[in-house]
């Protein structure tokens, strides 16, 4: 009878009962400060790690980078690499890539909006980022539409409810409002709905600068306060291979000026923008990444940087990224490695290529989750809601993710181990073949011992079936929706709305602000 | 532009076009033979385990275990424990424990029908089994219902043709054949179907010495031949908390004085059958385990075990048994703890407790998974199709979850680091702002550098949606239903059935064999 105790387990089973409950503490986990207690997983020697940075130092060296705008190449050529204004190419000296990573700070204090929420980003601390940057998004009630500022104002809400999830980001594109003025839009739900760090597009200087303003506003700053600490950040990808656009370039630059965070992320498709080999796409990834990490800390050393990957494959049938792949497992792991030989925090990439939220999609984010917690990464972006490789965000995967983000969390804690956990007594109290639902031991710690589900269903198919049949997704649509009726803004955001309703009239009436392209 | 890079790999995907496919080799990854190369990742201190295993051996000392089996008291009352018959308790000294120990091989050859199906269970090596003693089977096409003979069949030609699944298990119980022949059908099975390790239930020495004689049959085997090798297995559930009964015990002995493999598993419910802590569950674990292990070594000593563990929580509201939950993981990976303090090979435990084939469930699969790998279990049971905390196996799930075990299957392999994957000279030949995909280094690799996909699909938004919105549960519909219509017996199988049903025809005229209970 193999495993069939299970069986007898239900027969057995007893509720317990509300009266005995009585007014014992309610479990109440910390989410909110995470560090990674899971062991480093590498997949190159050292020897190969160290190759693959020297290669990536020949990359820039004997190779270069397109930069496309020339106040970085001005930058970098005063640093002294060598700049082909024709070409746009810049090739970056080894020296200027070691001075980079000597100036880079090691651990970043990010200032949000209550103190409790601030993060420290360094090696072995883990955050979670939503999925992020789609144009559309997706729910049971309306199914996938082009993203809006409603749905965005609402994932603010839904991240902003969920301490599994660390900060704020540009999860959907609110494409119902006009580009000029999208910025003050997305920027004022972050800083009216949310007191996580908020995250800035480099959409170039203009729209930078509004969004700085903002925020001092927000935030209560003077200019020195928001110079001297980190309040937000943004995503800098560059275009594999070896590019920098304008916008990319520019941001770097404002961001390292203004003390702001920026994640430095090549997008390094293996067989596609990248080298077919793991190994190949991570030097290209490490040569970009440490091209932006040079250019950041040219324009202000010691300027906050995180290093950034986001390396996977393609399908090779379609060309259609692909991610929770192994593929994207071993690069994630492999970026680990890379991060943890230069010392600095990094971004690894979650989410999922299917186009539902099915078992793919619930199996390829998580395989994507654990290469990130494996690999030893600061911070996961995308690690929740994310389908279709990013083309939109999903309310309900949202929260069946978060569900796995928790997972994750709990796992950060320590398991106790000593005589009283082991509790010989408890066994003793147990005659065979009895059951420890009423023991002592069981009694005084049942309302804290176990992670309690958010959308899992635990009760039997009976039950289940009785009560509709609801799959997870359909659970997780009840889910948010009671999220959103119950949300509050958080208390430190009170009266911050008017301000900045004044500062956005005012621009709003001087045209707003294009985006750089 | 957070990640946009995507849409713009997109708009540059580009097929690889048949004709420059040529007749290359396909790829052909080998799952059968799997070393795990995942670092064990810890949860107690070492002074924790040597604690647990301590108050293991107290429990057993002490406290004791009720046998029901009075051969077994016998057995174990001739080793030196103290034996109280009226009670029917076994106090079994540590002495006696650390000799079963030394005894027991570290190592054990397993010999399938085929010698490339054989496998070695030590420490680091990796084996998967499906989901297996439940009571009901559900698929697409006729939803849950009781277990019957021909899906039974069928789940083995599934299995057999994956070779990311290692052995053969009692996946659902075949209801619709009476219980006196029904060990005959489902042996027939997976003796003529199969060539993988086939997996013989302990419900009796008359069932079990029947099964001998089929596999003695079908593998062409003398008596001593048979007694001199591992040809098949069973698992041994103790009846927590502290009670072994009548046919386990049988089948520990039974198995043992036949040189064939046991698994003592005890299954350990934090806060129902055990502990509610996870020290807890795991010490009354080890003890009953050890308890097994003894008798095993005692019945003959060197006879092969394989150490059990299969603790997770319950769903403290309804005294559901819980699976992939943050407690599962962490009394796996502390499991695997106490299997390498003792040094033998182990079992850990897979599955879920949705349902249905939802998000949640194959989060809760791939969690447990994740806390199989990470613990360095041997063996993980239940790895794939297990729903409803076993009280189902789905076809599909089993698809999907196949899926999973294929990615960590192919994470087990190197990941190459050398020059040439490095791939300089590659990232020299594509200029800015280009792509790989026709890059020589991707030419001469493309057909083998990827994990090509079981069910999961690749497709956007726009084909997926035009191929009829199928989810990853509908499309393992598919990949069953043509595994199944594809399926061939291994050659190795040729034959058998004829000698088989010879003995089977001659044992039911003469009524079968009851089991035991």
């Amino acid at each position: 009878m193999i495993d069939a105790v299970v069986t007898e387990s239900r027969r057995e089973r007893r509720r317990v009962r509300g009266d005995e409950a009585g007014n014992a503490a309610r479990r109440k986990p910390d989410y909110r400060t995470l560090r990674n207690p899971f062991l480093p997983q590498p997949v190159f020697s050292e020897d190969q790690v160290a190759a693959i940075h020297d290669t990536a130092l020949r990359v820039l060296e004997e190779l270069g980078i397109k930069v496309l705008l020339a106040e970085a190449r001005e930058l970098y050529r005063r640093a002294g690499a060598v700049v082909d204004e024709e070409t746009q190419m810049v090739r970056i000296g080894r020296d200027i890539v070691t001075a980079a990573l000597a100036s880079a700070p090691k651990s970043i204090r990010a200032y949000a909006g209550d103190r409790s929420r601030d993060l420290v980003l360094e090696t072995g601390t883990l955050s979670f980022l939503a999925g992020s940057g789609a144009p559309n998004v997706t729910n049971l009630d309306r199914g996938r539409r082009p993203g809006n500022l409603a749905d965005f104002e609402n994932l603010v809400r839904i991240v902003q409810s969920f301490d599994a999830l660390h900060m704020m980001g540009p999860f959907i594109e609110a494409q119902d409002v006009d580009n000029r003025f999208r910025h003050y839009a997305v920027n004022r739900a972050q800083l009216t709905l949310s007191d996580k760090l908020p995250f800035v597009f480099a959409r170039g200087a203009p729209q930078v600068e509004d969004c700085f303003e903002m925020l001092r506003l927000a935030r209560g700053l003077s200019d020195d306060d928001f110079l001297s600490n980190v309040y937000c950040y943004t995503v800098i990808n560059t275009n594999s291979p070896r590019m920098l656009d304008i916008p990319m370039a520019q941001g770097i630059i404002d961001f390292a000026r203004a003390g702001q965070m920026s994640v430095i992320t090549p997008f390094c498709l293996a067989g596609a923008m990248a080298p077919i080999t793991v190994a190949g796409a991570l030097t290209l990834q490490h040569a970009e990444a440490l091209a932006g990490l040079a250019l950041a800390q040219i324009s202000r050393a010691g300027a906050p940087v995180v290093y950034g990957s986001f390396s996977s494959n393609v399908d090779m049938k379609s060309g259609a990224p692909a991610f929770g792949t192994p593929e994207h497992v071993k690069a994630t792991l492999g970026s680990g490695q890379l991060a943890r030989f230069i010392g600095l925090p990094w971004r690894s990439g979650g989410g999922s290529a299917a186009n539902v939220s099915d078992a793919q999609a619930a199996h390829e984010t998580q395989f994507s989750l654990w290469g990130t917690v494996l690999a030893g990464a600061t911070m996961c972006i995308h690690a929740a809601g994310w389908l279709e490789g990013g083309l939109s965000v999903s309310f309900e995967k949202l929260v069946t993710d978060i569900e796995a983000l928790q997972t994750i969390a709990e796992l950060c804690a320590a398991v106790p181990g000593d005589a009283d956990a082991i509790g010989f007594d408890a066994i003793a109290e147990v005659q065979p073949g009895g059951h420890f639902f009423a023991a002592r031991h069981t009694m005084t710690r049942y309302r804290t011992a176990f992670y309690e589900p958010l959308v899992a269903d635990l009760s039997n198919f009976g039950s289940w079936t009785e009560a509709g049949s609801r799959t997870a997704t359909e659970r997780a649509n009840t889910v948010w929706k009671r999220t959103l009726a119950e949300f509050e803004p958080p208390a430190s955001t009170a009266g911050r709305a008017e301000v900045l309703d004044a500062f956005i009239a005012k621009r709003t009436g001087q045209g707003g602000a294009e985006p750089v392209s």
